[in-house]
């Protein structure tokens, strides 16, 4: 199979396609095919159960366009930027970054200085992918990958579509932490567009300029909140560290949950999710064998990040990103609590109040004012941060503070310097984040990718999706044999009960049975019901990998797909169990 | 109640807030809290299963940015438009048409033209509702409400947020119509973001810039396709028809949906939806005294909309827009049939073969060639143009066409005119598109200020939410009545064997049991369990309208609350069966 094949058989059946085809499409953007959209719905559904209702957290909804002091806070605005390299004789863009990878044995260029990619497109010869014109001595730009829009008339209030649905959960930090009336921990989800103006979007929905992310923001006590790795211990990681891709025979290393934690490779917090996010992956049908759990380099490491590793699937070859699990710390709230002037802490209240030392001045205005003037508040407001950073600094006769940068000296005994008992009932701390990042389109590329099949099935070829009955978009076809006695009315009644019993279900009746077969096939529904002449109160029931066939009673068709959808019988039990045709 | 108490209680309560407000906010874009999510979801899910599922149509999940070829085809470039005034003396910017509204009898000023509001601004001396500076003379320009950016480097691929999600279905109309195997009629839904850039916010959730749609295309071929009025034939609809608008005394008009059709007071197609509305409104607790169905008067009716009837409900006294509906005709298709090179018809196969009559031409181009030179080719495109337009033109003996605005004669002869017999086997037809669409944020407010009550329980006010048992975010509260005697522990058992059954349980242990029940009045949980001392067998349920309680048997519980949740039973019934306390 080659990832055309996928594109082709995900157009073809409804999963996805380039949008605006009819304008020449453009190049980025996907529109999810009626099986597309409710796959995603029941990946999303399945997301959900797992990392938000199972784990007692809680869902908002923000909105995707945000202001830009936003922006400001987060650092996007300032860094949050690809290479750009444009030719100068055909006008193309380019990602520096990608040009070096594709053509060099480099990896991860991303993480190297602007003016050393310009270097490498110069010693490497390379050129124009569209047109061949050389490169190098072209110049390399940051490009920032926000989309820019302004809100209301003008143009003075600038807004952006979000990087990352995140910012919307940590910028309403102080109204969500009333929601849990200040108790840490704490989690936040969100499922939810977010947007990057990629220079050059590739492998269709794998990166994309407009994506669904569902994220994970959970709020801890960082000295004293511990995650209950027990829910998890025992699941077993395939995990591939730092350590290990920078030698030359790097391998990967299996460990369960507790393991990783109790040997220090993974810190505790993202360890735990590491443990939901391997049965998630496995429960929607990511093959095992294409998967692992990457530690970021050095390099890769953004500087707040205590750890991070990505997981990882492997499709056409390549091995891509379909979350990042990070601890960032108090990066987030800290850089919010600074530019904006809402309080981004939580109080903390001791269990009992606690008696500690507090160094105060209470400075001699009628000195400071004369000697100082109009900087005299100044330097009472540093006489009074030098209190708190540095006692000792009160220990001679005079103190020197520095005001604007002059030096200002005052005699001891001016300052009102003094060490006061004071009883504190509990502390502001600033909490820090546990992440879980999962792209939702390439959570389902995977599932597709890694659900496609070919065999031969009576000397001819088919392609079918092996998708796990819970997320299948259809989960039984319901076809009458021929178009006539009676068949087609107690097809279609067959299809309605089902339906009201909760199944998705397809009803056909055109074409051969075979042809029909193979659509669903494609399609990837695992289960298919024929009625026939044979008996009334019976039908045929097919699975879709092994295309075995089953005659069953009809009123016992919704109970028996229940146990099938549930994982409580199998089709092999239920064709080992039947009498002979 | 004011809208103000009902925005307090949103915001407290964890339903919605105005986003961003760490940075002071930004008009018109709000953020769904905990509670507010959940209800968001299950109303669109409730949407999705009366307007999609039980009528069979399916569902597409679209970009949100779209590139500007879109909207040049959809008109939206041109004349999505709000009048803009600017105060010249402090900047701020207003709705010209809200202004005249606002400060006039005058309504609907939205459809008068700019010339004219500028001239009832003048007339009617209208300020500045920010300084006060007189506004008469100031020029009021158009505004085009589509927020604009830019795709990829460069500013020269402009793109647009969707203003409404429609458009991410018309234009993908080819592809979706192979999904259907090009059989009319088929429904195509989509939920999801669109984008208006309000010039003026207003009234929290209700106008804002960032909103949440679903809609639905139904796609018809006009000459044969009619709806199944016999499903909602008996729904009774509360009308106010344009003619009863335009009356002094106008009145609403009650009628079933067979006697609206019948009596063509609403174009079968429309009135099919508005009895599906109907029932969906009432379904999820838009309170039926609120609520009427309006027509489009003639100025506000789009010239391609055949009928168009909003849904509205009275919120704070205003009448606002939750849905509209409108028979489309075929102006979306046709104009992305014209602007873009796809082919936006369904070809529609006969029952049986038509011979019919065709006229054709097949000129001499060796008299064309040397007569016209270049232009020969457009001269014999143009006479077959003519020939299948008016066959009448070729009786004499010259023939005259135009190209390129200069008139061309050539002898009939020459033109090899002829009218032959040909065999259709069918036809290319431009599907009718008939639109439900609805406003998922204006649902979600009017039906939380149609919950919205006050009233006195044992001498002290409360507030609580009269939500629907089908949408409402939380299904029930557990509590400990202390937190002690093990009653916690029974407590958060039962919390769990809830949540596991599939309901939305809050588990609440902190301060006096009166304030716990007014936390869930508030949030609007239909129904409470509190676990006491009395015995360990039995627990208290309490619902929130009624206040009343009554004993259960623990072990019944699940059923009990499925059957009252399903309306199987109703709480006054369970009362009425219970033990005297």
């Amino acid at each position: 199979m080659t990832s055309t094949d996928l594109v082709e058989l995900a157009k073809r059946r409804g999963y996805f396609f380039q949008s605006a085809g009819a304008y020449g499409g453009v190049s980025g953007f996907y529109t999810y095919g009626p099986q597309g959209a409710t796959l995603k719905q029941n990946v999303e559904n399945s997301w959900r159960e797992r990392f938000q209702v199972r784990e007692g957290h809680r869902e908002i909804d923000a909105p995707t366009v945000m202001p830009e002091p936003v922006f400001e806070a987060s650092g996007h605005l300032d860094t949050f930027d690809d290479m750009l390299v444009e030719c100068p004789e055909c006008g193309e863009s380019h990602r520096a970054d990608h040009l070096v990878e594709d053509n060099t044995d480099i990896e991860e260029a991303e993480s190297i200085p602007i003016e050393e990619v310009e270097d490498l497109i110069a010693e490497h010869d390379l050129k124009c992918p569209n047109c061949g014109t050389e490169l190098g001595g072209v110049s390399v730009e940051d490009f920032n990958l926000m989309f820019e829009t302004n809100i209301g008339p003008g143009s003075s209030s600038p807004g952006y579509l979000r990087p990352e649905t995140a910012q919307g959960i940590f910028v309403e930090f102080p109204q969500l932490a009333e929601y849990a009336r200040n108790q840490l921990p704490f989690g936040i989800t969100q499922i939810g567009k977010a947007y990057r103006n990629e220079i050059s979007p590739r492998k269709s929905i794998v990166r994309v300029r407009e994506f669904t992310q569902a994220e994970l923001e959970h709020f801890i006590d960082p000295t004293e909140d511990e995650p209950d790795i027990e829910r998890v211990a025992d699941v077993e990681l395939k995990l591939y560290p730092a350590e290990e891709q920078e030698k030359e025979d790097g391998e990967y290393v299996y460990r369960t949950v507790a393991e990783a934690v109790e040997e220090g490779l993974v810190h505790e917090w993202v360890a735990y999710y590491l443990g939901v996010g391997k049965q998630w992956y496995e429960s929607i049908g990511v093959d095992m064998d294409r998967f692992r759990f990457r530690q970021h380099l050095s390099g890769e490491l953004a500087h707040y990040a205590a750890d991070c590793w990505d997981a990882e699937s492997e499709v056409d070859g390549d091995w891509i990103e379909i979350t990042g699990y990070a601890y960032r710390s108090d990066y987030d709230l800290s850089k919010h609590d600074e530019y904006s002037d809402d309080d981004f802490t939580v109080f903390k209240q001791y269990d009992e109040p606690k008696v500690v030392e507090r160094a105060t001045v209470d400075p001699d205005m009628s000195y400071l004012g004369p000697e100082f003037g109009g900087e005299a508040g100044d330097v009472a407001a540093e006489l009074e941060k030098l209190a708190e950073r540095d006692r000792a600094a009160f220990e001679g006769d005079e103190v020197t503070v520095e005001v604007e940068g002059e030096e200002r000296t005052i005699p001891t005994e001016k300052t009102g310097f003094g060490v006061e008992e004071v009883k504190e009932t509990g502390e502001h701390i600033m909490p820090h984040v546990v992440e879980p990042s999962i792209g939702i389109d390439r959570v389902i590329y995977t599932v597709l990718d890694h659900a496609y099949e070919d065999d031969v099935v009576e000397g001819e070829e088919r392609s079918y999706l092996s998708l796990e009955p819970e997320v299948a978009p259809t989960f039984v076809g319901v076809f009458p044999l021929v178009n006539k006695e009676g068949m087609d009315d107690r097809a279609r009644g067959i299809a309605d009960d089902l339906r009201a019993e909760g199944f998705d279900v397809t009803y056909d009746d055109s074409g051969s049975i075979g042809r029909r077969y193979r659509r669903q096939d494609e399609v990837g529904t695992p289960f298919c019901v024929t009625v026939d002449d044979e008996t009334a109160d019976t039908v045929t029931l097919r699975e879709r990998d092994s295309t075995e066939q089953v005659r069953v009673p009809t009123e016992d068709l919704p109970d028996l797909l229940a146990d099938l959808r549930e994982g409580e019988t199998t089709f092999a039990e239920l064709d080992a169990a039947a009498p002979e045709q």
